[in-house]
């Protein structure tokens, strides 16, 4: 499996006498509950792992181990709208579909705003937008890494924009899934965490660290929890997350993953998957494939394959593309034999526009009007 | 543990083999998806089999297997929102806290109903708010066993008085949490599930079925679903769950105890704890506590024990009331030995309002004006 981005180097063997027994993190994990059999230490621990990552102002955030990212992802929009409940959602084109079904739910006004061609949100029609509403709450939903071309929107130009507009009333959510796990690690991370200008971030637990089940982390900024908790005495817990019963597990599975790789071997899984992402872009191009990616991403973009390959390799195609994510158990001899099934079964999709070239970072330029086309 | 509804008797060694890979059941378990490595297949048939023991129209139904009970509660009110958007959603003030928390995410009008003694809903009190909201699609929340007291709104009833009334925009959301297993192994049911006039029903897997993680089903009138089906090209799945990435190992679990089981082990599963819940009954009344419980239902209610007693056997409370749930892992000792220690650690609180006998199944008079000081 190279198309989905779900690391399946994992052992969790010595967690599954947990199994024998029901566990139960129901309600906040800062709070308490009656329910014993739980482990909301384990889950703290976890989120302040977390928060160093995305350098959350300590002591004031909060969070906890979701679903997945869905899941974070509708919190952090509940979160901003009860702040804001006449604010004005934007989000670029190339966010995950989970998050126009969650502003339904929600009942939230929203706007989508153009991407580029890298798939990094068009500042100029964001701000542009942005200026129309001027005299409405803006909630951003910044992406952290696209779901298909891995792309990461700058959310210190997010803020910036905002103040330039003296929009008053702000809220930026992150949806790092999965480059919320590759840029704490890396030389050059960009602008893109809560020191940035983040109000609550989502990250996937069963993406990058890797986990048998989905499972996600959602971490805010406490004060704006604090003042939507609400004190349910029936689980003895405040309930300020959004799933009543929530899995004991998770919790486990991403403290002991965090223990066992340490900060040095998770640097060393974002090294090897950065390496990997090169060297499939450039082995594609030596072949004349329009393969390229963005700078920090282990996401690989090309033309969408034949039907065979993306059934054999589990391959996730966006109409006229499809994407190769060098994820920890990915290693050259799959990418080569990727290659080799790409190459042996043409025609694959007509590119009905330019790709781009290996290494761009971000292309400036506003979208043709042909791009929705492309798409 | 004799105060949550948690099944403990279960031993699921023979999946843990699933758990060195990572399966999801990403979508709609009636679609397809482009990630291989899920359990449809398996999680269609658990839906089978709980869409017989709720009578829902064969080939008619859609659902899926959630993280749990608030899920599928959530669901069904969003089912509802969809078709009725200015519908107005009336519920008992005994429903789980966890829905007033969901209809203010779905931004749902609501009305809080009255509760009987016994935890019913109050049906005159419903009826004259219905009649005085006639011209808005009403959506009923019906609880099938409620949290605190086990007792179940009578579906049948409460189509009769939308049909009394014309209201022809309706809709019943079924909360059947916990009874959803244990009502369709008795002798008299009631009127509680899609036969009866239900249009979503939910309920939990970790409950009489017993998981070591939170898990619920969710069953709906295709319909319904259908309409606010949409496709997305991204999963290659119609996006018509509310998670995204979902566990594909629930699915197994339910999977697995429903057919090592069977219909015959479960009718005895229940069988046994109605059987103890009476015992428990009579055991405390014996000794002049005012013990009492709702027709088929394995909850049995007591004056609020004293905080050593509710931390020793994980005791939810509720103001001045505790309850015990006497679930298929609770035995004749551990009730003996539960009245034991609530007898030796007076005082209970004082109960401001008098308890109902054993046995009653309902009671018809209206809330008296200082129930709410004695929940």
């Amino acid at each position: 499996m190279v198309g989905y981005p779900c690391n399946e180097n994992f052992d969790y063997s010595e967690l599954l006498p947990f199994l024998e027994f029901h566990t139960n993190n129901v309600g906040d994990p800062f709070g308490s509950s009656n329910f014993g059999a739980n482990t909301f230490e384990i889950e703290r621990e976890v989120l302040e792992i977390f928060a160093k990552f995305t350098q959350a102002p300590s002591d004031e955030f909060w969070g906890y181990v979701t679903t997945g990212g869905t899941e974070g992802n509708m919190y952090g929009l509940y979160l901003a709208r009860e702040l804001y409940p006449d604010g004005i959602v934007y989000y670029s084109e190339e966010t995950h579909y989970s998050v126009a079904k969650s502003l339904r739910v929600l009942r939230t006004r929203s706007v989508m705003i153009k991407s580029q061609q890298n798939g990094e949100i068009d500042y100029e029609d964001l701000f542009e937008t942005l200026r129309i509403h001027r005299d409405s709450p803006a909630i951003i939903f910044a992406n952290v890494g696209t779901t298909m071309k891995g792309a990461v929107d700058d959310v210190g130009r997010l803020r910036a924009m905002l103040r330039e507009l003296r929009v008053a009333k702000s809220y930026i959510h992150v949806d790092a899934a999965l480059s919320g796990m590759i840029l704490p690690f890396v030389e050059e991370p960009g602008a893109w965490n809560f020191s940035a200008g983040a109000d609550s971030i989502s990250i996937s637990g069963h993406k990058m660290l890797g986990s048998p089940l989905p499972s996600g982390i959602l971490l805010a900024k406490k004060s704006y929890v604090d003042r939507i908790a609400r004190s349910v005495e029936y689980v003895g817990a405040l309930d300020t997350t959004l799933s009543g019963s929530r899995s004991a597990f998770s919790p486990l599975i991403l403290w002991y993953a965090l223990k066992r790789l340490g900060e040095t071997g998770l640097r060393e899984n974002v090294r090897h998957c950065i390496e990997l992402a090169q060297y499939a872009t450039v082995e594609l191009e030596k072949r004349k494939i329009p393969a390229w990616r963005n700078h920090n991403s282990i996401t690989v973009i090309f033309p969408r394959p034949s039907e065979s390959v993306i059934r054999k390799w589990q391959i996730a195609p966006y109409k006229d593309i499809g994407h190769m994510i060098t994820m920890p158990h990915v290693t050259k001899n799959l990418v080569d034999q990727f290659i080799q099934d790409y190459l042996r079964t043409p025609p694959h999709a007509q590119v009905s526009c330019p790709l781009l070239s290996p290494g761009v970072r971000s292309i400036s330029t506003r979208s043709s009007s042909n791009e929705k086309d492309s798409r």
